[in-house]
């Protein structure tokens, strides 16, 4: 069975994507440095429940299902740390025999994921672009160094692309100019910061395959919305952190919390932003379709990683809707757009690659807005209404 | 009179034209943190002569032509030291009236400029990023606060291209695809983790102009090579950094060293590497054109600043060929490739946009040739064989 490594299985979608992988036979070990796990807990951050440590999670998990997840503490920015991780050698909290080897796939989830964190000020701006940049630096040089056959899947996103004029491939463009031509990486233009720092993410992965001959797939993914997977339902104690305000909390996750305490839906500008967006549950589908189908030779392979597209507006609409089949009445407010972003665009992403391996997308309807309000709604109490809705601007 | 502030101030470019600008009359500072000086003494670093400290060369400088250049020494990674060298409350070690008011347009030349450095370990490819990035970062986020108007004049790099199988335009592309068009960057992939960093500065740039109307011109340049400039002529104290190892040595500044001590010139591969160059003193022209036509408004303006192009094969013949007028015998050796790169490849780059400004470039010629060979000989028995190849792999 496949050894994997996640960097970054703390976080929203590592910890979730750890317990489904094991529970599928992998052989996992997660790596974090609590970064978003300790901001969380400062001000002006909202998360619906704390969670125990990541030692903790594995532990309950082990309890649970008799199978082990191997845990290291740590900064992925110190090169030697890494290095220590992927050849087994760092010290891990928690460690297995199973998974004691060498990884097959590292999945690189190890960022500072959030756009406004990264438009706060100048600090958070340079802070969002070391980690990011350095992280994955460390990553590509321990590879080589390691072995050039480990599968590195690193998340990307979508918003690398920005809102271009011209349809959207899945990373790749062939150019034709003055009658020569050459496939290129499709134009990527982003409106924040950390976006910026995916941008340059794949520069430095593109590089190592061209260079190194390492094997990458990059996942450009939209913003992920949800609040449990399967696995993340069997215990409290292994429950996902769940954001819900300005920073952290991406905008269907936000929007719900909104409408679970009657906060008016907060709409920036038009509300005819259109995005692509993915439940965590088709996330961790696709993620585990790329281990399974590994690029066969040195190559970055690029998928866009989402189920469906949907204006800010669409959106708001869906959950005033779905709200009326519960007898909730769903208010908007529309907002000065703190952000510089197009509100009238064009948009239209191709996203067909994971569906030709077997990829079948869940949609946003009814069914899964009713289920996450009810889940939302039983953490009522510990919502605070002043994170909701903070102003960063860019 | 424009006031300029030159960050990295105390480079083999940096130096040289902030005495350019000066004599023209240039209200001039410079800021450095002695980054390529320290390290042009470290072990294997081949320097042909050592130079007085920037403020001893500022004061040479006032002796001589009674012009002010003021020097702050700082690292700019640091966003106080950048905020405040902009504003003028840093602390600057010279420091004159004329000088004192915030600049009207800042030349970045703050970059760790070597390839080959950054890829010699990890640990100085992560450097090359973090340098390079956050200080181009820290200076975005100043202007941003300071004043939107200040123009930007940024050292990028030809490498930035690579070596695409199309035209290279000056700096922009159309697009059409499936009936639909938009401008985008010119496509970039770079050969080493420097030229990466400055594909990733390009990023940075054009991001502050969408979103906060800065104006900046960013120049491509090609590996510059020249030892002399009207200015540094003046003075032994006045004299410019000359490298000519193979870490911090270009390729033509390397050849006319190993001219001079009879060191067969050192093509790796097959030299059909073709890459656009320009002289010391035609870099320093094109700056002042772009100091003197800024753009009207906030723009990304990007120029292709070289002056022609030549392959690492007709380098090393045209030197054979002058060097025979002076009855001086060049041998060439052939070595097998450190570098990932091609050797035989497609390379059409434009670069009107500064001739259509009104600049007039000077060629790689006999005369050029004799004249720098002459100057180095001047310091054979400070060159360093051994430095001169130490076959750096990519």
């Amino acid at each position: 069975m496949k050894n994997i490594l996640i960097l970054g299985g703390d976080g929203y979608l590592g910890w979730p994507c750890a317990m489904y992988l094991s529970n599928y036979g992998y052989n996992v070990s997660v790596v974090d440095n609590y970064f978003r796990r300790n901001i969380s807990k400062s001000k002006n951050i909202g998360s619906l429940f704390e969670n125990p440590s990541l030692v903790d999670r594995a532990k309950e998990w082990k309890k649970l299902t008799n199978k082990n997840i191997d845990v290291a503490i740590g900064d992925l920015t110190n090169f030697d740390f890494m290095f220590g991780v992927i050849n087994k050698t760092a010290n891990f909290e928690l460690k297995s025999k199973e998974n004691s080897d060498i990884p097959d796939t590292i999945i690189h989830f190890a960022e500072q994921p959030s756009a406004p964190f990264s438009m706060i000020d100048h600090n958070k701006s340079n802070f969002t672009l070391t980690n990011n940049i350095i992280t994955t630096n460390n990553l590509i040089n321990s590879i080589k160094k390691i072995n050039k056959d480990i599968h590195i899947i690193k998340l990307g996103t979508m918003g690398e692309y920005g809102t271009p004029n011209i349809d959207i491939e899945e990373g790749w463009i062939e150019i034709t100019h003055n009658e020569r031509k050459q496939n290129f990486l499709f134009p990527r233009q982003a409106s924040s910061i950390y976006h910026t720092s995916k941008i340059m993410d794949t520069d430095l992965l593109w590089f190592a395959v061209r260079t190194w001959g390492i094997k990458v797939t990059d996942l450009m993914q939209g913003p992920v919305y949800g609040i449990f997977t399967k696995e993340t339902a069997l215990s409290d104690n292994l429950k996902t952190i769940f954001n819900y305000d300005e920073i952290f909390g991406t905008v269907i996750n936000r929007f719900i919390t909104q409408a679970c305490i009657d906060y008016p839906l907060t709409i920036y500008g038009k509300g005819n932003q259109v995005r692509g967006y993915i439940n965590i549950k088709d996330s961790l589908k696709c993620i585990k379709l790329s281990i399974d189908n590994p690029p066969a030779k040195s190559d970055l392979r690029i998928f866009n990683q989402i189920s469906e597209t949907l204006s800010v507006q669409k959106i708001a609409d869906k959950i005033k809707t779905a709200c009326k089949t519960i007898n909730k009445t769903i208010n908007i407010k529309y907002y000065e757009n703190p952000r510089v972003e197009s509100e009238d665009h064009y948009y239209n992403p191709k996203y067909s690659a994971l569906q030709d391996l077997g990829f079948k997308p869940n949609l946003f309807n009814d069914e899964v807005i009713i289920e996450m309000i009810e889940e939302v709604s039983k953490y009522k109490s510990n919502i605070k209404k002043e994170y909701i809705f903070q102003g960063i601007k860019w």
